[in-house]
C-alpha cells in the first residue's frame, strides 16, 4: 500500500469518526455509536471508501488495546476485587445462557446441525468490553459500582469466549474437543491475570528510575508503549485475548494498585500523573480507529433484508442474545435500577463476536445466510443499548448508586 | 501479519530505539545515531530479527512526516525568510556540485554509462532533512542561525532532488527528459510550499473554534494528526515529498506564524500550547521508528567488502558528497566556524538518497556493486557528520552565533 493511500484513508477515518461522534452526541447518543456509524459510512455497507487494510487493521487493534490500557489505569483494583463475586456471577451466566439458548434455538428450533449451533451459541457469548467501557464512560459511569461489575464480567466473560472458542476451533478442525487442552488454557489465562498485573508493576519501577537517569526526550510514551505490547503480546502467547494485555499493564500502572502479600508500593503521584498526560493523546488518537474498524467490518450488504428466515432467526437470536445477558444480574445483591443498567450493559457484543463469525464464515460451518444473521444480531446488540442505556439513566439516574 | 507478531515487532524496535539511544548519549553521540544503530542490528545487515514490514514502514513515515511537523511548529517563520537567501545558496550549490561531481566522477572515471552515472549523482544530492534535524536538536542547535540556513536549505534541496528523480525517471523508463514537465512539477512544489501553510493555518482557526464547543475529548490529537495527514497527502498529489507536508502544517500552527498581506492573526498562546503538549508524547512514540526503520533498510550484508572497485568507487564517491556540501556555505556571509557547522550539517543523506539508490536497484540500472557502493555512501554519509559534529561544537563552539 502507498504511504499517500494510507494517510488518505487514516485521516478520512479520523475525521468522520470525529464528525459523527460530534453529531450524535448532540443528538444524545454516546459517541461511540457516532465512531461504529462512521465505519459503517465508510465501509462496504454504504460509501465502500475505506477498506480494512491490514495496517488499519494493526492500528486499529492498537487502539482497543490502549482502550483496555486506559481503563486499567484508571481501576481501582480494591473495588474491582470487592465487586469480584458479583462480576462472576454476571460473567458466568452471562457466558451460560446465551450459550445454552443460542444452541437450543439453533438446534431445536431452526433445525441447524450440532456445530452450527455450538458455533452460533458462542458467537454470542462474549460482551465486547471495548464498546460497553465507552459507552459507560461516555454516560461517566465507568467509576460507579454497576460500571465496576461490568468491567470484571466483561473481562471474564471474554476470556471464557476465547476459551469457547479454542475448543469449537480445534473440535471443528477434526482435532476433537480435549477438555484437559481446555483447562489447560484456562489456567494459563488465570494465571496470567494474577501474575501479569504484578511483573507489569515491577516493569513499572524500573521504567520510574529510568525515568531520572534517561538523557533522551520521550522515554514515557516510548516505554509505557512498549509495556502495553508486550503484555497484550503475553496474553496472545498464553492464549487469552490480547486487550487482556492492555488492561493488565494498565492496572499496574494505576494509582492505586497494590501487590499482595501487603507489599504496598507507594506510588508517586507525580510519576502516575505524567504518565496520564502523555499517554492521553496517544489513546485519544488510536481508540476511534478501533471503533470505524469495527463499522467497516460490518457488511449489511450481506444480510438478505427479504429473506423470511433471516428475520425469524436473527430476532429471535437477538431476543436470546438480550434475555441471556439480562437475567444473571438479578442474582446478584444490587437495587433493580442497578441490575437492569448492568444487564444492559453486558449486551453490547464486538470483538469476539465477530471473530466467531469470521471464523464460522472461513471454515464453511456458518452459511451466507447464517453469517449474515449473525452480523445482524452484533449490529443490533451493539447499536441498540448505547440508546437505551442513556435514556434508561436519564429517567432512572437517580436510582443507581452514587459514584462510590 | 498477525496482530501480536506486529506487537512484537513494534515493541522490540522502540526498546531498541531507546537502549541503543541512551547509550550512545553516553558515549557522546547523537542520539539519533542509537536509534539508526538500533535499525542496523536489528536488521537483515546484523540480527535479522525485524523485518521492514508494511506497517512498520506506513508507521515509519507517520514518524518523518510528525518529525518536521514539530520542526515546522518550532520554527520561526520570520527568520526563515530572513535566512531565505543564504539557504538558497547552501541548497543550490550543495545540489548542483554533488550532482556534478558525483556524475563526472561516474562517468569520466569509472566509466558508467550516462543514465548510471545521472543516477548516482542524484542519489547524493538531497541531504537527509530527518537525520540532520535530529541532529541539530541534539546539539540544541535548532533554534540557531546556523539551524536555520540548514532547515531552508535541505527544505530546498530535498525538493530539487525529488523534481530530479521525477525527471530520471520518466528518462530511465523511455519517456524522455521533458523541461515542460519538470518545470510544471517545479511549479506546483513551489505553491504548495507558499500556499499550503496560509491553508493550514486557515483549518487551524476552525480547529480552535472547533476545540470550544466539542463535547467528545480528544479533539485536539485526532484533527491535528488529520490536518498534517491531508498536507503530506496533499504534498505527494502535488509532486512534492510527503515530508513536506508535515512541515507546512506545523509551521502553520506555530506561535509565530503569519500571514502576509499584513493580516497578522494573533495565535492564542494557550492553544499553541495545547497542541504542543498533546502532539509531542505522539511525536516522541512515532519518530524514533522511523529511524530504526532507516537502519533497517540498510542491508550491510550487500556490500562485497573484498571488492576493491566498492572502495574505490564509494570512498571516493563519500569525498565527493562530502566536499559537494562543504563548498556552497563558503559563500553565504557567515564567520568560518558557522560556515563549516553548515556544510556539516548539509552532509547526512537518508530518505531520498535511499530512494533513488533503491529505484536504480529495481530498475535495473544500477548493478548490485553499484548499489552496494551507493548504500555505503548513504550509511557513511548519515553516520558520520553526527560524531564530527558534535565533536567540532565541544571545540569550536563559542565561534558561533548564539542563539539569536
Amino acid at each position: 500500500m502507498q504511504s499517500h493511500q494510507f494517510f488518505l484513508y487514516l485521516l478520512i477515518i479520523l475525521l468522520t469518526a470525529r464528525l459523527f461522534a460530534e453529531l450524535v452526541t448532540r443528538m444524545q447518543a454516546p459517541s461511540v455509536i457516532g465512531e461504529l456509524l462512521a465505519g459503517v459510512v465508510l465501509g462496504p455497507s454504504l460509501l465502500g471508501w475505506i477498506h480494512p487494510v491490514e495496517a488499519i487493521k494493526l492500528m486499529a487493534e492498537i487502539g482497543i488495546i490502549l482502550l483496555l490500557f486506559e481503563v486499567g489505569l484508571a481501576t481501582d483494583l480494591k473495588r474491582l476485587v470487592k465487586t469480584g463475586a458479583k462480576s462472576a456471577v454476571v460473567a458466568i451466566s452471562g457466558f451460560i445462557l446465551p450459550l445454552l439458548m443460542g444452541f437450543s434455538l439453533s438446534y431445536w428450533i431452526f433445525d441447524l446441525s450440532v456445530l452450527v449451533s455450538l458455533f452460533i451459541g458462542g458467537t454470542i457469548t462474549a460482551t465486547s468490553i471495548g464498546i460497553t467501557v465507552r459507552v459507560l464512560s461516555d454516560l461517566h459511569r465507568q467509576h460507579s459500582t454497576e460500571g465496576q461489575i461490568v468491567l470484571g464480567a466483561a473481562v471474564l466473560d471474554d476470556i471464557l469466549g476465547v476459551v469457547l472458542l479454542a475448543l469449537l476451533y480445534e473440535f471443528s478442525s477434526g482435532g476433537g474437543v480435549s477438555f484437559f487442552n481446555a483447562s489447560k488454557v484456562l489456567i494459563f489465562v488465570g494465571a496470567f491475570f494474577v501474575l501479569a498485573p504484578i511483573a507489569a508493576k515491577l516493569i513499572s519501577l524500573v521504567i520510574r528510575r529510568f525515568d531520572n537517569v534517561s538523557l533522551v526526550p520521550g522515554l514515557l510514551p516510548t516505554t509505557v508503549i512498549s509495556l502495553v505490547l508486550f503484555f497484550a503480546w503475553l496474553a496472545h502467547a498464553l492464549g487469552a485475548p490480547e486487550l487482556l494485555g492492555g488492561f493488565a499493564a494498565g492496572l499496574a500502572l494505576s494509582r492505586r494498585f497494590f501487590l499482595p502479600l501487603g507489599i504496598a508500593l507507594n506510588t508517586d503521584e507525580q510519576f502516575a500523573n505524567r504518565i496520564e498526560d502523555q499517554m492521553r493523546p496517544i489513546v485519544q488518537l488510536f481508540t476511534p480507529i478501533f471503533f470505524v474498524f469495527v463499522g467497516l467490518s460490518l457488511n449489511l450488504h450481506e444480510i438478505d433484508w427479504s429473506s423470511p428466515f433471516i428475520w425469524g432467526f436473527s430476532l429471535t437470536l437477538v431476543l436470546v442474545a438480550i434475555i441471556g445477558k439480562m437475567i444473571g444480574p438479578f442474582f446478584i445483591n444490587e437495587n433493580m435500577a442497578t441490575r437492569v443498567m448492568i444487564g444492559m450493559a453486558m449486551i453490547p457484543r464486538g470483538e469476539v463476536g465477530i471473530i466467531f463469525a469470521e471464523l464460522g464464515r472461513v471454515s464453511g460451518i456458518f452459511s451466507n445466510e447464517i453469517y449474515a444473521g449473525m452480523i445482524m444480531v452484533i449490529a443490533l446488540t451493539t447499536l441498540l443499548p448505547p440508546f437505551v442505556m442513556k435514556w434508561y439513566y436519564g429517567r432512572y439516574g437517580e436510582l443507581l448508586q452514587a459514584e462510590s
